[in-house]
């Protein structure tokens, strides 16, 4: 039998509406209208102007027969155009494909093709691999010209954007019908096979984009720097969160440290994230940091920080947070939240605090490392990562089977292996594949190389698996020197003999460059292929 | 034909749970488990063993056949075991009536059976009056008695909850099935008829929960003192709110100024709610603030607060944000969120602006003036304010009929008469009935209120028509005077006349204390039975 509570006490329009985060943008033009959205060049664009765009572009999408369940994919580096594109594509009902700049034709015609986009928005400064993607694509699409106006490119041919927003409506309303509908699209740069294109919901992106607020402490009116990619996991969701809080975005057509620190100082930027490689690369040119006082927060995810980082980022007045997640969770689901009494720790305890992946988001439900049920909370013990709750993707397009495996047994399986420490916090040992077997003993690749980082010389650090015909594998490091730092293979390995059981050194040092997928994720693949791994190919 | 997006891509237990408040009390009891989460008098509670206590408390109902759709009642003040039963309830399934303290026997008896009560958990000081009501309810009900140590009463005959909690299992876990399920039913303190029951559900007490942290730019670990009663709105959903942010509960028995000061003092109390009376109180008995040198932060609700209000506050280093809602949209559901510019304005003007009720709660969707479709943003015409979005209740219980009225044509009506400024500001006017009708013109008390509110003898002014012979009505004023002030009905009368057209100057003023409702508001309906109003019966 219903109870009383279930009598007479449906959902309506006046007490349910679906969950979206478009609606941060109509929040914050009609309460700061004045104030400034975008930054970029020269451009001072308010959140009137921008809410106002946005609608523009809804509607002349819908114009254009593009709505519900259709997608619009993006080729553009962090501008404005591509802000307006995280609100105007979803607000027409369609679902927004951001992809990579530095996909080559082949990769952008796999996307385009496999989500079925019928309309493409193209940064000028890519329109000749756009134009090369599509004439392997082999049909139509509504392609979009978007200027920049910085390089002076010459024009294409293609209808440009502006031409476009001209189409349309500035007053432009549409909601999503259900909050569980597909808001983006995001294809993972897997390192063999076709990547997976994740689809994300209008519940999991508001949830995610209040979560940030809720994990920075993130104050009205941020000024938000650009130095995320857009395209990796829709930036975190942070152009949804900068809206939330009527804050002003800083766009960045590109991340060189000294602009970076030039539009820090004349923006008095308060907030901004990246890869660890975007934080290195300022600390090492801290030399431009000049002039600036005001206190500047980063959040940093792909590898842990080590705690050199730490330690120039807080000489720099810049404090770190450390978040973790993968695209299947929206970017960060989880976060390094420090407690009580860990700033009055010693720098390498903090370090070594702040190095753990953490505690569940406030709005993600849980984070759990499983083996197959539970791990003990003991530090020791690996199992699988696995997080759960609405900051998760809807699945992977038009692929059930990798949908059904990810989301086996109610969780979904990051393929990351943790421990829990007796405080519940997780840290990362390993991807299962970065686990190097020698003489029948595991090696975790991730411990060997937070050694390599305490080396004061040195940069950037990856160990990979090399086989060895006495031992089966042995650890392989490739190193990143810091500019003028002089360091010998030997040295480094007696370095690492002091600090690790003897099977866990290095028995080979490579130093140069290390290769990096676009968001500055080192490509162990690559290494691999380098030091001769078997599994060099299936990883 | 389902688009790409619908197929394969359905909800499952790793991507979607259920929106509750619940999960905020896990979350600081995982990541803060040392924290204290409630202090009273001598207790100081971690947010560990709240979170035990509230599984046990859950648990033992379950034990006793409480569970889904079942209500439990509570008779308390702000004490410890209120703020369990926000969690500990719900997390049983069943749905927390918070009953006013100031009710009488049979108040208390009508709701206990209106809502069903299978449970009544009781504060000693208040056993006799539980005990009236559960006589006169003439059945069975559990009923337990919480010790209020502080007041040394003698014991009750009934089950201690000290013992009840025993019975439970502090691992005990348990969630809604859907966010759409009750969690909490609250009577509106009607002034005529039978109270209705506002049924709110988890979705809307998550959302407001996070949107009070929104709107505040709450900080993580605040310390929130519980001066306004956990029985009005759920304490406007604050009890999940500090869940949320891993802060500490200061607990008060009994709202006095001293009190309230001392606590301040005592515990570096960062922020507080209350009706204007309450703030009204603390600026009056400002010799007790002495010491008190950090920033408090306030919030003021139940009417505007006047210019003098907000620079007492300001020079007691008190900031105040006004927000505005109803019990039918959990407390506030809209804010006079301040714009850029405005601290730089004269206080008068600022203090208008902050007399707005001003615009939607961040999780709100839409607050809107309508008659009857949205009127013209120009600060004079004059509709009703309505609301929609999820920060709304259920309906009322058992009431199909003032259900359906409530949400005609998809909008909360709020009764209350607005209207809505240029920059999109909702300002209210009047109540309906709260309009006098003087030789057919009308007459806001709201406006002479404000007049007479400026006036500096004047510590709370209500207004209310009065029967004429010639006019109709005429506006008749009821006047509480600050301590020590002196001033005449003439002269209060000379102050209106300069300020306000012939008209709608009071024709009569009546000085001494102002009735009162148990959170602070004002009975207007008792000083139109004073006044003679023919509209005291039917408002």
């Amino acid at each position: 039998m219903a109870s009383i509570y279930e009598l007479g006490l449906d959902k309506n329009d006046a007490n349910f509406v679906a969950l979206t985060p478009l609606t941060f943008l109509s929040r914050a033009a009609q309460v700061h209208p004045e104030r400034i959205a975008i930054i970029h060049g020269d451009l001072r664009q308010t959140w009137r102007e921008t809410d106002a765009r946005c609608r523009r572009l809804a509607s002349a999408l819908r114009k254009h027969g593009i709505g519900h369940g259709d997608t619009v994919a993006a080729l553009m580096p962090n501008v404005p155009a591509l802000i307006e594109a995280h609100f105007g594509v979803p607000m027409s009902g369609a679902v927004l494909n951001a992809l990579n700049t530095r996909l080559d034709a082949e990769g952008i015609s796999f996307m385009l093709a496999h989500g079925e986009a019928k309309a493409l928005l193209v940064d000028r400064e890519f329109s000749a691999v756009a134009q090369a993607a599509v004439d392997r694509l082999g049909r139509e699409l509504l392609l979009i010209d978007v200027d920049a106006p910085e390089l002076a490119l010459p024009a294409v041919s293609w209808r440009s954007y502006e031409a476009l927003l001209a189409e349309g409506d500035p007053t432009f309303t549409a909601a999503p019908a259900d909050e569980w509908d597909a808001i983006c699209l995001n294809y993972t740069s897997g390192t063999t096979g076709d990547p997976k294109g994740v689809v994300y919901h209008h519940r999991g992106a508001y949830l995610n984009a209040v979560s940030n607020v809720l994990e920075w402490d993130l104050p009205k009116h941020p000024v938000y720097l650009w130095t995320l990619p857009l395209f990796h996991c829709n930036g975190w969701c942070f152009a949804w969160t900068i809206a939330a809080r009527a804050g002003t975005n800083v766009c960045l057509r590109r991340v060189d440290p000294k602009t970076v620190f030039d539009l820090i100082r004349a923006h008095r930027v308060t907030h901004y994230c990246g890869a660890p490689v975007v934080h290195s690369m300022l600390i090492n040119a801290r030399e431009h940091a000049e002039g600036i006082a005001h206190r500047v927060s980063a959040m940093v995810a792909g590898a842990a920080p080590p705690a050199s980082m730490l330690e120039r980022m807080a000489e720099l007045g810049f404090d770190l947070t450390h978040v973790y997640g993968l695209t299947e969770v929206y970017g960060p689901a989880a976060v390094c939240e420090r407690r009580e009494g860990w700033s009055a720790l010693p720098l390498s305890e903090r370090a070594r605090l702040n190095a753990q992946q953490g505690v569940r988001y406030h709005l993600q439900e849980a984070i759990a490392v499983m083996d197959p049920s539970t791990v003990p909370a003991d530090g020791e013990t690996m199992g699988e990562v696995m997080f759960r709750g609405n900051i998760t993707m809807k699945g992977y397009l038009k692929n059930p089977t990798a949908t059904r495996a990810a989301f086996d047994g109610g969780w979904f399986h990051t393929g990351d292996l943790g421990v829990v420490s007796p405080d519940g916090y997780v840290k990362l040992k390993d991807r299962s594949k970065d686990i190097i077997i020698s003489g029948g003993e595991n090696i975790s690749s991730l411990e060997v190389e937070d050694v390599l980082y305490r080396h004061p010389a040195v940069l950037a650090a990856a160990v990979v698996a090399q086989p060895d015909p006495r031992w089966g594998e042995t650890p392989c490091a490739f190193v990143e020197l810091r500019p003028d730092a002089d360091l010998t293979a030997e040295a480094l390995i007696a370095f690492c003999r002091e600090r690790l059981p003897g099977f866990k050194v290095p028995r080979a040092v490579n130093f140069g460059p290390l290769p990096r997928t676009s968001t500055g994720k080192i490509q162990k693949f690559e290494l691999r292929a380098r030091a001769g791994s078997s599994r060099a190919i299936d990883s």
